[in-house]
Protein backbone atom coordinates (compact mmCIF):
# COMPACT_ATOMS: atom_id res chain seq x y z
CA UNK A 1 0.00 0.00 0.00
CA UNK A 2 2.63 2.10 0.66
CA UNK A 3 3.88 1.93 -2.97
CA UNK A 4 0.65 2.62 -4.34
CA UNK A 5 0.30 6.02 -2.27
CA UNK A 6 4.42 6.70 -3.56
CA UNK A 7 3.22 6.20 -6.79
CA UNK A 8 -0.04 7.98 -6.85
CA UNK A 9 1.59 10.96 -5.11
CA UNK A 10 4.50 11.47 -7.85
CA UNK A 11 1.31 11.70 -10.15
CA UNK A 12 0.00 14.15 -8.10
CA UNK A 13 3.66 15.84 -8.30
CA UNK A 14 3.60 15.39 -12.11
CA UNK A 15 0.17 17.11 -12.69
CA UNK A 16 1.43 19.95 -10.66
CA UNK A 17 4.06 20.20 -12.26
CA UNK A 18 2.51 20.51 -15.81
CA UNK A 19 0.20 23.55 -14.31
CA UNK A 20 3.55 25.21 -13.20
CA UNK A 21 5.06 24.65 -16.47
CA UNK A 22 1.95 25.75 -18.01
CA UNK A 23 1.21 29.13 -15.49
CA UNK A 24 4.52 29.91 -16.41
CA UNK A 25 4.48 29.88 -20.22
CA UNK A 26 1.56 31.64 -19.75
CA UNK A 27 2.38 34.20 -17.54
CA UNK A 28 5.70 34.83 -20.14
CA UNK A 29 2.94 35.42 -22.68
CA UNK A 30 1.46 38.15 -20.96
CA UNK A 31 4.23 39.96 -20.11
CA UNK A 32 5.01 39.68 -23.73
CA UNK A 33 1.87 41.48 -24.61
CA UNK A 34 2.19 43.92 -22.24
CA UNK A 35 5.63 44.64 -23.50
CA UNK A 36 4.87 45.15 -26.80
CA UNK A 37 2.03 47.19 -25.95
CA UNK A 38 3.62 49.84 -23.74
CA UNK A 39 6.22 49.62 -26.70
CA UNK A 40 4.06 50.61 -29.41
CA UNK A 41 2.66 53.67 -27.49
CA UNK A 42 6.06 54.82 -26.53
CA UNK A 43 8.02 53.68 -29.77
CA UNK A 44 10.59 51.67 -27.79
CA UNK A 45 12.60 49.86 -30.05
CA UNK A 46 14.84 48.21 -27.54
CA UNK A 47 12.53 46.81 -25.56
CA UNK A 48 10.72 45.46 -28.84
CA UNK A 49 13.72 44.01 -30.27
CA UNK A 50 14.06 42.16 -26.68
CA UNK A 51 10.44 41.08 -27.11
CA UNK A 52 11.33 39.96 -30.43
CA UNK A 53 14.24 37.64 -29.34
CA UNK A 54 12.38 36.98 -25.84
CA UNK A 55 9.66 34.70 -27.34
CA UNK A 56 12.17 31.80 -27.81
CA UNK A 57 11.79 31.39 -24.14
CA UNK A 58 7.64 30.78 -24.50
CA UNK A 59 8.60 27.77 -27.85
CA UNK A 60 11.46 26.07 -25.32
CA UNK A 61 8.52 25.81 -22.81
CA UNK A 62 6.06 24.57 -25.21
CA UNK A 63 8.60 21.95 -26.40
CA UNK A 64 9.24 21.06 -22.50
CA UNK A 65 4.98 20.50 -22.00
CA UNK A 66 5.25 18.37 -25.34
CA UNK A 67 8.28 16.10 -23.73
CA UNK A 68 6.84 16.03 -20.50
CA UNK A 69 3.37 15.47 -21.16
CA UNK A 70 4.63 12.41 -23.24
CA UNK A 71 6.43 11.33 -20.47
CA UNK A 72 3.77 11.44 -18.09
CA UNK A 73 1.10 9.42 -20.19
CA UNK A 74 3.78 6.68 -21.31
CA UNK A 75 4.76 6.37 -17.52
CA UNK A 76 1.49 7.47 -15.60
CA UNK A 77 -1.13 5.81 -18.38
CA UNK A 78 -3.97 8.14 -16.44
CA UNK A 79 -7.46 7.46 -17.34
CA UNK A 80 -10.60 9.42 -17.51
CA UNK A 81 -10.40 12.92 -15.77
CA UNK A 82 -6.53 12.81 -15.24
CA UNK A 83 -5.90 12.16 -18.83
CA UNK A 84 -8.45 14.75 -19.84
CA UNK A 85 -6.14 16.75 -18.13
CA UNK A 86 -3.18 16.57 -19.59
CA UNK A 87 -4.64 16.69 -23.18
CA UNK A 88 -5.63 20.06 -22.07
CA UNK A 89 -2.84 21.08 -20.89
CA UNK A 90 -1.05 20.03 -24.26
CA UNK A 91 -3.74 22.41 -26.17
CA UNK A 92 -3.69 25.47 -24.34
CA UNK A 93 0.40 25.38 -24.10
CA UNK A 94 -0.23 25.36 -27.89
CA UNK A 95 -2.61 28.41 -27.83
CA UNK A 96 -0.14 30.02 -25.64
CA UNK A 97 2.24 30.01 -28.38
CA UNK A 98 0.93 31.16 -30.44
CA UNK A 99 -0.18 33.89 -28.34
CA UNK A 100 3.53 34.99 -27.70
CA UNK A 101 3.89 34.67 -31.47
CA UNK A 102 1.09 37.27 -32.10
CA UNK A 103 3.27 39.69 -29.24
CA UNK A 104 6.13 39.07 -30.88
CA UNK A 105 4.66 40.18 -34.53
CA UNK A 106 3.25 43.27 -32.70
CA UNK A 107 7.00 44.08 -31.72
CA UNK A 108 8.09 43.58 -35.24
CA UNK A 109 6.00 46.00 -36.27
CA UNK A 110 6.80 48.24 -33.86
CA UNK A 111 9.85 48.61 -34.80
CA UNK A 112 9.24 49.57 -38.46
CA UNK A 113 6.54 51.99 -37.10
CA UNK A 114 9.36 53.80 -34.90
CA UNK A 115 10.86 54.68 -38.61
CA UNK A 116 7.26 56.01 -39.80
CA UNK A 117 5.45 60.01 -38.98
CA UNK A 118 3.49 60.28 -36.23
CA UNK A 119 -0.12 58.23 -36.50
CA UNK A 120 -2.48 59.80 -33.84
CA UNK A 121 -4.76 58.22 -31.53
CA UNK A 122 -5.58 54.95 -32.83
CA UNK A 123 -2.35 53.88 -31.11
CA UNK A 124 -4.62 54.76 -27.95
CA UNK A 125 -7.61 52.41 -28.86
CA UNK A 126 -4.96 49.67 -29.43
CA UNK A 127 -3.66 50.23 -26.11
CA UNK A 128 -7.13 50.09 -24.35
CA UNK A 129 -8.24 46.66 -27.09
CA UNK A 130 -4.71 44.91 -25.72
CA UNK A 131 -5.48 45.78 -22.13
CA UNK A 132 -8.67 44.28 -21.91
CA UNK A 133 -6.87 41.15 -23.30
CA UNK A 134 -4.00 41.05 -21.26
CA UNK A 135 -7.12 40.96 -18.39
CA UNK A 136 -8.61 37.99 -19.98
CA UNK A 137 -4.80 36.20 -20.62
CA UNK A 138 -4.51 36.78 -17.26
CA UNK A 139 -8.33 35.72 -15.76
CA UNK A 140 -8.05 32.38 -18.13
CA UNK A 141 -4.86 31.16 -16.40
CA UNK A 142 -6.33 32.01 -13.02
CA UNK A 143 -9.04 29.67 -13.90
CA UNK A 144 -7.08 27.33 -15.47
CA UNK A 145 -4.91 26.45 -12.22
CA UNK A 146 -7.99 26.70 -10.07
CA UNK A 147 -9.96 24.32 -12.50
CA UNK A 148 -12.67 27.13 -12.13
CA UNK A 149 -15.37 26.65 -15.14
CA UNK A 150 -17.19 29.66 -14.30
CA UNK A 151 -14.36 31.96 -14.39
CA UNK A 152 -13.08 30.50 -17.54
CA UNK A 153 -16.83 31.19 -19.29
CA UNK A 154 -16.86 34.84 -17.97
CA UNK A 155 -13.40 35.16 -20.31
CA UNK A 156 -15.16 33.54 -22.96
CA UNK A 157 -17.63 36.10 -22.63
CA UNK A 158 -15.32 39.35 -22.63
CA UNK A 159 -14.07 38.29 -25.99
CA UNK A 160 -16.93 40.04 -27.42
CA UNK A 161 -15.59 43.85 -26.30
CA UNK A 162 -12.32 42.97 -28.23
CA UNK A 163 -13.98 42.08 -31.23
CA UNK A 164 -16.44 45.48 -31.07
CA UNK A 165 -13.11 47.39 -30.29
CA UNK A 166 -11.53 45.87 -33.12
CA UNK A 167 -14.24 46.69 -35.30
CA UNK A 168 -15.04 50.15 -34.84
CA UNK A 169 -10.85 50.16 -34.74
CA UNK A 170 -10.42 48.89 -38.92
CA UNK A 171 -13.51 51.72 -39.90
CA UNK A 172 -11.22 54.56 -37.51
CA UNK A 173 -8.11 53.30 -39.49
CA UNK A 174 -9.74 52.98 -42.92
CA UNK A 175 -11.03 56.49 -42.40
CA UNK A 176 -7.33 57.91 -41.02
CA UNK A 177 -5.90 55.98 -44.80
CA UNK A 178 -8.54 57.65 -46.75
CA UNK A 179 -8.25 61.28 -45.61
CA UNK A 180 -3.98 60.85 -45.75
CA UNK A 181 -2.25 58.35 -48.44
CA UNK A 182 1.01 59.38 -46.23
CA UNK A 183 -0.81 57.08 -43.14
CA UNK A 184 -1.37 54.51 -45.33
CA UNK A 185 1.78 52.87 -44.96
CA UNK A 186 1.88 53.02 -40.85
CA UNK A 187 -1.73 52.62 -40.58
CA UNK A 188 -1.35 49.07 -42.25
CA UNK A 189 0.80 48.19 -39.73
CA UNK A 190 -2.02 49.29 -37.00
CA UNK A 191 -4.88 47.12 -38.46
CA UNK A 192 -2.44 44.50 -38.48
CA UNK A 193 -1.04 44.80 -35.04
CA UNK A 194 -4.88 45.33 -34.36
CA UNK A 195 -5.90 42.23 -36.01
CA UNK A 196 -3.02 40.11 -34.40
CA UNK A 197 -4.78 41.48 -30.63
CA UNK A 198 -8.03 40.49 -31.60
CA UNK A 199 -6.44 37.00 -32.87
CA UNK A 200 -4.34 36.68 -28.84
CA UNK A 201 -8.49 37.11 -27.96
CA UNK A 202 -9.34 34.23 -29.98
CA UNK A 203 -6.80 32.23 -28.60
CA UNK A 204 -7.84 33.14 -24.70
CA UNK A 205 -11.00 32.33 -25.53
CA UNK A 206 -9.98 28.87 -26.49
CA UNK A 207 -7.64 28.13 -23.74
CA UNK A 208 -11.04 29.27 -22.00
CA UNK A 209 -13.24 26.39 -23.71
CA UNK A 210 -10.85 24.12 -22.91
CA UNK A 211 -10.82 24.73 -19.25
CA UNK A 212 -14.56 24.74 -19.69
CA UNK A 213 -14.24 20.77 -21.68
CA UNK A 214 -11.42 20.04 -18.80
CA UNK A 215 -13.98 20.29 -15.94
CA UNK A 216 -17.18 19.01 -17.60
CA UNK A 217 -16.00 17.13 -20.37
CA UNK A 218 -17.56 18.76 -22.74
CA UNK A 219 -17.15 21.91 -24.91
CA UNK A 220 -19.24 24.59 -23.86
CA UNK A 221 -22.77 24.09 -25.86
CA UNK A 222 -23.62 27.68 -27.04
CA UNK A 223 -22.12 29.81 -30.01
CA UNK A 224 -20.24 32.27 -28.52
CA UNK A 225 -21.08 35.70 -29.46
CA UNK A 226 -19.46 37.53 -32.45
CA UNK A 227 -18.85 41.19 -31.89
CA UNK A 228 -16.40 41.61 -34.73
CA UNK A 229 -17.50 42.57 -38.03
CA UNK A 230 -14.64 44.07 -39.98
CA UNK A 231 -14.67 40.90 -42.29
CA UNK A 232 -17.61 42.56 -43.80
CA UNK A 233 -16.83 46.46 -43.00
CA UNK A 234 -16.70 47.96 -46.82
CA UNK A 235 -15.37 51.52 -47.44
CA UNK A 236 -17.03 54.14 -49.92
CA UNK A 237 -15.50 56.75 -52.01
CA UNK A 238 -16.34 59.16 -49.97
CA UNK A 239 -14.13 57.71 -47.42
CA UNK A 240 -16.91 56.71 -44.86
CA UNK A 241 -16.69 52.94 -43.41
CA UNK A 242 -20.22 51.18 -43.34
CA UNK A 243 -21.24 47.49 -42.11
CA UNK B 1 -1.55 -15.50 -28.06
CA UNK B 2 -5.02 -15.33 -30.04
CA UNK B 3 -6.28 -12.67 -27.42
CA UNK B 4 -3.13 -10.72 -27.57
CA UNK B 5 -2.62 -10.61 -31.05
CA UNK B 6 -6.46 -9.40 -31.38
CA UNK B 7 -5.92 -6.41 -29.03
CA UNK B 8 -2.72 -5.67 -31.61
CA UNK B 9 -4.60 -5.59 -34.50
CA UNK B 10 -7.49 -3.86 -33.13
CA UNK B 11 -5.00 -1.39 -31.92
CA UNK B 12 -3.37 -0.58 -35.36
CA UNK B 13 -6.99 -0.21 -36.64
CA UNK B 14 -7.12 2.34 -34.10
CA UNK B 15 -4.06 4.23 -35.44
CA UNK B 16 -5.12 3.77 -39.27
CA UNK B 17 -8.65 5.46 -38.22
CA UNK B 18 -6.87 7.93 -36.44
CA UNK B 19 -5.20 8.65 -40.14
CA UNK B 20 -8.24 8.33 -41.77
CA UNK B 21 -9.60 11.11 -39.70
CA UNK B 22 -6.76 13.79 -40.29
CA UNK B 23 -6.81 12.47 -43.88
CA UNK B 24 -9.83 13.79 -44.44
CA UNK B 25 -9.90 16.74 -42.64
CA UNK B 26 -7.11 17.68 -44.31
CA UNK B 27 -8.66 17.25 -47.53
CA UNK B 28 -11.61 18.97 -46.65
CA UNK B 29 -9.36 21.77 -45.72
CA UNK B 30 -7.63 21.85 -48.86
CA UNK B 31 -10.62 21.83 -50.89
CA UNK B 32 -11.91 24.68 -48.82
CA UNK B 33 -8.89 26.67 -49.17
CA UNK B 34 -8.98 25.82 -53.32
CA UNK B 35 -12.57 26.43 -53.33
CA UNK B 36 -12.08 30.06 -50.93
CA UNK B 37 -9.62 31.10 -53.64
CA UNK B 38 -11.89 30.16 -57.30
CA UNK B 39 -14.51 31.96 -55.07
CA UNK B 40 -12.08 35.04 -54.99
CA UNK B 41 -11.29 34.89 -58.44
CA UNK B 42 -14.73 34.53 -59.18
CA UNK B 43 -16.06 36.76 -56.68
CA UNK B 44 -18.81 33.94 -56.44
CA UNK B 45 -20.76 34.81 -53.82
CA UNK B 46 -22.67 31.41 -53.53
CA UNK B 47 -19.34 29.52 -53.17
CA UNK B 48 -18.16 31.57 -50.80
CA UNK B 49 -21.30 31.18 -48.50
CA UNK B 50 -21.29 27.70 -48.89
CA UNK B 51 -17.53 27.86 -47.78
CA UNK B 52 -18.62 29.59 -44.32
CA UNK B 53 -21.01 27.22 -43.90
CA UNK B 54 -18.80 24.09 -44.55
CA UNK B 55 -16.37 25.34 -41.98
CA UNK B 56 -18.64 23.49 -39.15
CA UNK B 57 -17.84 19.94 -40.43
CA UNK B 58 -14.25 20.49 -40.32
CA UNK B 59 -14.81 21.68 -36.13
CA UNK B 60 -16.67 18.84 -35.57
CA UNK B 61 -14.15 16.45 -37.17
CA UNK B 62 -11.37 17.86 -34.54
CA UNK B 63 -14.14 17.18 -32.17
CA UNK B 64 -14.26 13.41 -32.97
CA UNK B 65 -10.42 13.46 -33.55
CA UNK B 66 -9.85 15.21 -29.94
CA UNK B 67 -12.70 12.56 -28.05
CA UNK B 68 -11.37 9.46 -30.46
CA UNK B 69 -7.54 9.80 -29.28
CA UNK B 70 -8.80 10.40 -25.43
CA UNK B 71 -10.27 6.90 -25.65
CA UNK B 72 -7.57 5.49 -27.63
CA UNK B 73 -5.10 7.15 -24.93
CA UNK B 74 -7.38 5.35 -22.22
CA UNK B 75 -8.14 1.94 -23.52
CA UNK B 76 -4.57 1.14 -25.41
CA UNK B 77 -2.12 2.75 -23.18
CA UNK B 78 0.57 3.37 -25.51
CA UNK B 79 4.06 3.55 -25.32
CA UNK B 80 7.01 5.44 -27.16
CA UNK B 81 6.75 5.21 -30.40
CA UNK B 82 2.85 4.54 -30.53
CA UNK B 83 2.06 7.72 -28.49
CA UNK B 84 4.68 9.69 -30.24
CA UNK B 85 2.08 9.32 -33.07
CA UNK B 86 -0.84 10.11 -31.11
CA UNK B 87 -0.13 12.81 -29.77
CA UNK B 88 1.10 14.36 -32.99
CA UNK B 89 -2.39 13.07 -34.68
CA UNK B 90 -3.79 15.60 -32.00
CA UNK B 91 -1.47 18.34 -32.74
CA UNK B 92 -1.86 18.15 -36.45
CA UNK B 93 -5.59 18.33 -36.06
CA UNK B 94 -5.70 21.39 -34.47
CA UNK B 95 -3.64 22.86 -36.63
CA UNK B 96 -6.32 21.91 -40.21
CA UNK B 97 -8.72 23.38 -37.79
CA UNK B 98 -7.06 26.95 -38.09
CA UNK B 99 -6.39 26.16 -41.76
CA UNK B 100 -9.84 25.94 -42.11
CA UNK B 101 -10.44 29.23 -40.06
CA UNK B 102 -8.89 30.95 -42.43
CA UNK B 103 -10.36 29.35 -45.48
CA UNK B 104 -13.47 30.49 -43.93
CA UNK B 105 -11.94 33.90 -43.28
CA UNK B 106 -10.94 33.91 -47.00
CA UNK B 107 -14.53 33.69 -47.97
CA UNK B 108 -16.24 35.92 -45.47
CA UNK B 109 -13.86 38.64 -47.02
CA UNK B 110 -14.63 37.84 -50.49
CA UNK B 111 -18.64 38.64 -49.61
CA UNK B 112 -17.50 41.68 -49.16
CA UNK B 113 -15.08 42.65 -51.72
CA UNK B 114 -17.99 41.41 -54.30
CA UNK B 115 -19.91 44.41 -53.03
CA UNK B 116 -16.68 46.88 -54.22
CA UNK B 117 -15.40 48.19 -57.35
CA UNK B 118 -12.64 45.57 -59.41
CA UNK B 119 -9.80 46.06 -57.76
CA UNK B 120 -7.15 44.69 -60.84
CA UNK B 121 -4.24 41.85 -61.18
CA UNK B 122 -3.35 41.58 -57.44
CA UNK B 123 -5.98 38.93 -57.14
CA UNK B 124 -4.10 36.29 -59.32
CA UNK B 125 -1.22 36.91 -57.45
CA UNK B 126 -3.22 36.16 -54.51
CA UNK B 127 -4.62 33.06 -56.56
CA UNK B 128 -0.43 31.80 -57.21
CA UNK B 129 0.17 31.96 -53.50
CA UNK B 130 -3.21 29.91 -53.01
CA UNK B 131 -1.92 27.88 -55.69
CA UNK B 132 1.31 27.47 -53.71
CA UNK B 133 0.15 26.81 -50.25
CA UNK B 134 -2.84 23.86 -51.45
CA UNK B 135 0.20 21.94 -52.99
CA UNK B 136 1.80 22.21 -49.94
CA UNK B 137 -0.97 20.86 -47.70
CA UNK B 138 -1.85 18.36 -50.45
CA UNK B 139 2.26 16.79 -50.14
CA UNK B 140 2.45 17.30 -46.39
CA UNK B 141 -0.97 14.79 -46.01
CA UNK B 142 0.77 12.55 -48.38
CA UNK B 143 3.52 12.48 -45.99
CA UNK B 144 1.55 12.51 -42.85
CA UNK B 145 0.13 9.17 -44.13
CA UNK B 146 3.12 8.27 -45.98
CA UNK B 147 5.38 8.61 -42.36
CA UNK B 148 7.59 10.38 -45.02
CA UNK B 149 9.94 12.81 -42.83
CA UNK B 150 11.65 13.90 -46.38
CA UNK B 151 8.83 15.18 -48.47
CA UNK B 152 7.46 16.91 -44.62
CA UNK B 153 10.98 18.80 -44.79
CA UNK B 154 10.53 19.38 -48.26
CA UNK B 155 7.28 21.20 -47.22
CA UNK B 156 8.67 23.01 -44.88
CA UNK B 157 11.32 24.51 -47.37
CA UNK B 158 8.82 26.10 -49.99
CA UNK B 159 7.25 27.98 -47.52
CA UNK B 160 9.79 30.67 -47.82
CA UNK B 161 8.12 31.36 -51.55
CA UNK B 162 4.74 31.79 -49.75
CA UNK B 163 6.83 34.19 -47.62
CA UNK B 164 8.30 35.92 -50.67
CA UNK B 165 4.82 36.02 -52.91
CA UNK B 166 3.08 37.79 -49.42
CA UNK B 167 6.01 40.02 -49.12
CA UNK B 168 6.12 41.51 -52.69
CA UNK B 169 2.03 41.78 -53.21
CA UNK B 170 2.11 43.03 -49.43
CA UNK B 171 4.21 46.42 -51.05
CA UNK B 172 2.27 46.16 -54.28
CA UNK B 173 -1.57 46.33 -52.55
CA UNK B 174 0.15 49.45 -50.26
CA UNK B 175 1.27 51.33 -53.63
CA UNK B 176 -2.15 50.72 -55.19
CA UNK B 177 -3.90 51.95 -51.60
CA UNK B 178 -0.97 55.52 -52.10
CA UNK B 179 -2.18 56.16 -55.84
CA UNK B 180 -5.95 55.33 -55.35
CA UNK B 181 -7.62 56.45 -51.69
CA UNK B 182 -10.71 54.63 -53.30
CA UNK B 183 -8.97 50.93 -53.95
CA UNK B 184 -7.99 51.22 -49.75
CA UNK B 185 -11.12 49.21 -48.64
CA UNK B 186 -10.90 46.80 -51.14
CA UNK B 187 -6.59 46.64 -50.76
CA UNK B 188 -7.32 46.32 -47.55
CA UNK B 189 -9.35 42.98 -47.58
CA UNK B 190 -6.79 41.70 -49.95
CA UNK B 191 -4.22 42.30 -47.25
CA UNK B 192 -5.99 40.22 -44.62
CA UNK B 193 -6.74 37.07 -47.29
CA UNK B 194 -2.94 37.51 -48.33
CA UNK B 195 -1.87 37.43 -44.80
CA UNK B 196 -4.53 34.49 -44.24
CA UNK B 197 -2.81 32.41 -46.80
CA UNK B 198 0.61 33.05 -45.58
CA UNK B 199 -0.92 32.07 -41.74
CA UNK B 200 -2.16 28.74 -43.89
CA UNK B 201 1.35 28.12 -44.97
CA UNK B 202 2.78 28.38 -41.29
CA UNK B 203 0.20 26.28 -40.16
CA UNK B 204 1.48 23.73 -42.97
CA UNK B 205 4.52 24.14 -42.04
CA UNK B 206 4.05 23.52 -38.28
CA UNK B 207 2.66 20.48 -39.65
CA UNK B 208 5.65 19.40 -41.93
CA UNK B 209 7.43 20.03 -38.32
CA UNK B 210 4.91 17.55 -36.22
CA UNK B 211 5.85 15.05 -39.34
CA UNK B 212 9.71 15.25 -38.51
CA UNK B 213 9.18 14.87 -34.97
CA UNK B 214 7.10 11.78 -35.36
CA UNK B 215 9.33 9.88 -37.74
CA UNK B 216 12.51 11.37 -35.76
CA UNK B 217 11.74 11.95 -32.06
CA UNK B 218 12.63 15.83 -32.35
CA UNK B 219 11.89 18.77 -34.61
CA UNK B 220 13.65 19.82 -36.93
CA UNK B 221 17.18 21.28 -35.81
CA UNK B 222 18.02 24.13 -38.24
CA UNK B 223 15.94 27.52 -38.05
CA UNK B 224 13.85 27.22 -41.63
CA UNK B 225 14.68 30.34 -43.51
CA UNK B 226 12.16 32.94 -43.08
CA UNK B 227 11.26 35.20 -47.05
CA UNK B 228 8.63 37.53 -45.46
CA UNK B 229 9.60 41.11 -44.29
CA UNK B 230 6.30 42.87 -44.98
CA UNK B 231 6.00 43.29 -41.22
CA UNK B 232 9.19 45.33 -42.03
CA UNK B 233 7.97 47.62 -44.73
CA UNK B 234 8.01 50.87 -44.67
CA UNK B 235 6.06 53.43 -47.14
CA UNK B 236 7.79 56.56 -48.31
CA UNK B 237 5.50 59.52 -48.71
CA UNK B 238 5.99 59.22 -52.63
CA UNK B 239 4.21 56.01 -52.47
CA UNK B 240 7.19 54.09 -53.47
CA UNK B 241 7.35 50.59 -50.63
CA UNK B 242 10.90 49.84 -49.33
CA UNK B 243 12.38 47.40 -46.51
Amino acid sequence: MVGTEHIVKGYDADLSRLDNMIAEMGGLAEAQLAAAIGALIRFDTDVAQRIVADDKKIDELESQVDDFTVKLVALRQPMADDLRIVITGLKISSNIERIGDYAKNIAKRTLTLAKTPTIGSSVNTIARMGNVVEGMIKNVLDAYIARDAEKADDVRLRDQEVDQIHSSLFRELLTYMMEDPRKIGPCTHLLFIAKNIERIGDHTTSIAEQIHFMVHGEMPSDDRPKGDSSSFTVVEADGTARK
